[in-house]
């Protein structure tokens, strides 16, 4: 008989929690028997809807974690360390959306279509990457396999639903604003926490999370460090610039690599795209085929197009990476990773 | 006694014709005793004011050059070839702000920051450069004069507006309507002349410009094309991603270079950029301080911050260079073309 399970989604009222719920709802492979849906006091007792049936948003605690066997966690990292050992104490298995766990070495950082086996090695915890990440690598994997990869210069275009709903009613508030000739004060983006906050309407701002002691950004960080963890290689040069531009959902990457083999093409890169899982290639110029933001959004595919062979190197290419940040960025993936630990029989 | 000049403006209904118009008013160093402000058919008989005065828009035709000194011209790439040899002939000296003459041999390519030496071999026609392109050779010569330069990667987030009035009109209307819930169908975005057509609001498109044979766009071609021809140096790998967003002024990039001194830090490419003509740097991230597109937009300089170290090549730099399209993008690197002019002696 087929195992049948209790998940646990913390951080249920959240942008990704939200789209958590609905993928196990709608996509999930995996046969669950009960769900609990988990967030801070604040939204506790309002009721959120589940096959059919209305489930009662619980507060997060300790003991939420009762009989749970897949906990997925996406309420902040300040969340996550408090309470994901201590649903791994109770015997869940933790799939963790925040960057609380990433670049511990214990735990496993994860996007199925490029390191699965890793899950083997877990002590509980898993950890989700962050979205600007996970499309990223799981569309230059399939290129790496195929002819080496030994350099990544990325400049991301990311939406602002990564920070959040109130981010995503900034954006909306702003855009109208500016529309009507009306003053509007920002006070969310860049980064909700920081000291000062600038408009994201028609304009491009290049800070996502706060900066770091050597001048970049955290999510420039987490770019450089978890491609190299998840890829399992150390000697990847890796750079990243990150940029928040006006769309609501949907990161767009402009992707530069060198790969280590000579002499391929192109088409060749294609063509290792072309079959991968996950991957939809969309690249005919000519047609005016390239991925965008809008088309994306919704999907949980990575798309990729505009692969070009760089001119004056002979192992660069060119690439335009989109997905969308809240599906395989952030709940798809999570849910994936949720599969993998079936289908492997992990849990 | 001061020489003064008769100067005509070609499409000065146009977005850059309009920006013309004004920095001639108030900023233009040289004397200007006439002005002639010439455009198609369609638009003549309308009156503009210049300092004070009425000035009757005029059909450019051959005969309109009869006299004129200096002739900027900003009406698309048709107009210049139809009509920049008939005022040559006439006796101007043509600044033409479209591509049609830029990558002729015979005719100068100028940045006055970075060649303006380079206009004493004119022939009686000088190109203005594309935007994307002005202001990133203008930030980046003073760092090739002090550390040589020998790759540019950059990736460009562009506003709307080097696509025309309507263009801006189409984000507008095309933001409000996805505010709105309306069905809005783009038929400007990304290229007025291109079989499809895509939304611009809260989207970002890879494409500027249609498409050439090696599947860059000719915006891509002329990025890497006009930087050796500007920087006098055809060794200099160049490559370029260009992408719209929804911004409607002010294009932002994303460049990374490798420089051929080794031992660079990033404290003296800031310092090569400090005093640089035409340039600001804007860069104290623990501040918080960036260039962004909307504080840019309305300013002559180029902005320049976010330059870091490469965390795994030595020699290579990263950073954010932003600039108001319209003006250092082409109006106003036009009007300092013809400040040149005057300051060398040459008109």
């Amino acid at each position: 008989m087929t195992k049948s399970y209790h998940v646990a989604v913390v951080g249920a009222t959240g942008a990704v929690g939200t789209q958590m719920i609905e993928l196990l709802e709608e996509a999930a492979t995996f046969k669950i028997k009960q769900v609990s849906f988990l967030s801070s006091i604040r939204s506790a007792g309002k009721k959120l809807s589940f096959r059919g049936e209305e489930v009662t948003i619980q507060e997060a605690t300790p003991e939420s974690f009762e009989g749970v066997d897949i906990a997925l966690f996406s309420a902040g990292g300040s969340v996550s360390k408090a309470l994901a050992k201590e649903a791994v104490k109770r015997g869940a298995i933790v799939i963790d959306n925040t960057s609380a766990y990433r670049m511990d070495p214990t735990v496993p950082l994860v996007v199925p279509e490029v390191n699965e086996k890793a899950l083997f090695s877990h002590n509980g915890i898993i950890a989700n990457p962050n979205c600007s990440t996970i499309q990223m690598v799981a569309a230059l994997e399939p290129i790496r396999e195929a002819f080496g990869l030994n350099r990544i210069i990325v400049s991301t275009y990311q939406a602002v639903s990564g920070s959040g709903v109130s981010a995503i009613q900034e954006l909306k508030d702003g855009s109208r604003a500016v529309l009507d000739n009306k003053e509007f004060t920002p006070q969310i983006m860049p980064v909700k926490g920081d000291k000062k906050h600038y408009p994201i309407a028609f304009n491009a701002l290049p800070q996502i999370d706060v900066f770091t002691e050597n001048d970049y950004t955290y999510e420039e960080m987490k770019m450089i460090n978890e491609t190299k963890k998840i890829m399992e290689d150390n000697t990847i040069k890796v750079s990243a610039t990150c940029v928040r531009i006006p769309v609501v959902s949907g990161h767009s990457e402009s992707v530069y690599i060198e790969v280590d083999k000579e002499g391929i093409t192109a088409k060749e890169i294609q063509n290792a795209l072309k079959n991968a899982p996950g991957i939809v290639l969309e690249d005919d110029p000519e047609n005016q085929v390239y991925p965008q933001a809008v088309q994306a959004a919704g999907k949980k595919e990575v798309f990729v197009g505009r692969i070009r062979a760089d001119i004056d190197d002979p192992k660069g290419f060119h690439m335009w990476i989109v997905s969308d940040n809240l599906l395989k960025g952030a709940a798809w993936n999570s849910i994936q990773i949720a599969e993998s630990l079936v289908k492997l029989a992990i849990i």
